[in-house]
């Protein structure tokens, strides 16, 4: 049978490797992914082909992988994260929903699980994730997202937060939400490269971001109203009477 | 030191265990969880102490957790899915903040992954996850959060949706959805104990879902405006231009 695993590895680090993941790769022939992605999986990937491009080539690296499951090469490739979440299971599929190939998605450990453990338990309660590049979605699409979420409450995930090409995106999103009346002291984590080599952990709010040292491999998490710091925690309550 | 790790088990198939989550669950001398879950890691247990308790007892789970690791037991308190969302790290954290332990969060496969994985790509772009359980939450803020997440076009992941208490709370944010101009047609995923014995997937429309299958342990994902159904899977484009 031809098979072709889109497998998410978590953050990178060893210790959201998942017990399907190991299987998979060790069942793959062949290996597609992002250079630095492949570098994390290093320890399994000993005898397989591997394919790997730059960072804006996803695409050429999907029908790659298709390609070589059609040429019956047992495939992986990899995303970071949750494959399922800004990952390549969506074009995977949308390219090879009509071949004649197993294909299974293989969960993992999401980027924003992984930095919200690192300072507590800031997600808690009902969440919304957001993209804020704008490479694939339109800019006002994003912001329109941004303040329907403020106005929901949600604990607010920013992906992709901040690039060379988008400085101050995050900081828009953060006027917008200043605009839904949150206040200054407004919890906020800011995780770069969790649980990976490089790890470096934030606290902050609203008011005290240094925007600077946020790139496209941090995790910025916005806390709801009822968020609070604490020491070297950031805490959204669930809701328990204690 | 005093030890206390808040485990993330994902959805309780082997498949998505972790190797810290194993690490931790070998280290700890303790383990407490909801007595479920507990069968789930069976194979980790031996010859530790096991603290179980029913579904709603959560509180007592942690108190006991922490009064463990306060008498230098190496502790781990278990969640499904991961523990940062509607999980074990939040009511861990606002109780033991203040207390000489060293706590690890260790995250894990989130449920509405796990569930994504079984039918391809539902989620891939923003996304926000609603609890309708109103245990905690009001009943008005859950709908709330509902109708200003549709109006953002997320993908919606309903976490505990339908109990014998609240029998028809999925259908009324089902109602707020077409209130907000979802069409009949839009695509819907059913998955019932993703990843684990049991386990049911369903493909449907809003138009078509049959909510007497649906319970606690499932979970359901709506598509936003651009979701589709082909075949076996559903898939929601990133907006790669394929």
């Amino acid at each position: 049978m031809k098979k072709l695993f889109i497998v998410g590895i978590g953050p990178g680090g060893s210790g959201c490797f998942t017990k399907r993941m190991i299987e998979c790769l060790e069942e793959s022939e062949a290996v597609v992914g992002y250079t630095p992605y492949l570098e994390y999986i290093e320890m399994y990937l000993d005898g397989k082909k591997r394919y790997s491009t730059g960072m804006t080539s996803e695409i050429e690296r999907c029908k790659k992988a298709i390609a070589l499951a059609k040429e019956g090469v047992t495939t992986a490739i990899v995303s970071t994260g949750d494959a399922g979440l800004y990952g390549m299971a969506g074009p995977i599929l949308e390219l090879a929903r009509d071949e004649a190939i197993e294909i299974e998605v293989v969960p993992g450990v999401s980027s924003n699980f992984a930095a919200a453990s690192r300072v507590g338990a800031p997600i808690m309660h009902d969440m919304a994730t957001i993209s804020l590049s704008d490479l694939m979605t339109p800019f006002d699409l994003i912001m329109k997202r941004v303040r329907l979420a403020a106005r929901g409450d949600f604990v607010l995930c920013f992906y992709n937060p901040r690039s060379k090409g988008r400085r101050d995106y995050l900081e828009k999103a953060f006027q917008i939400l200043m605009e839904e009346g949150y206040e200054d002291s407004r919890p906020v984590a800011v995780v770069k490269d969790a649980l990976r080599a490089g790890e470096r952990v934030r606290l902050a709010t609203i008011g005290s971001v240094d925007f600077s040292e946020i790139d496209m491999k941090t995790m910025v998490i916005v806390g709801n109203a009822k968020s609070y710091l604490s020491g070297e925690w950031m805490i959204t309550p669930r809701g328990y009477d204690l």
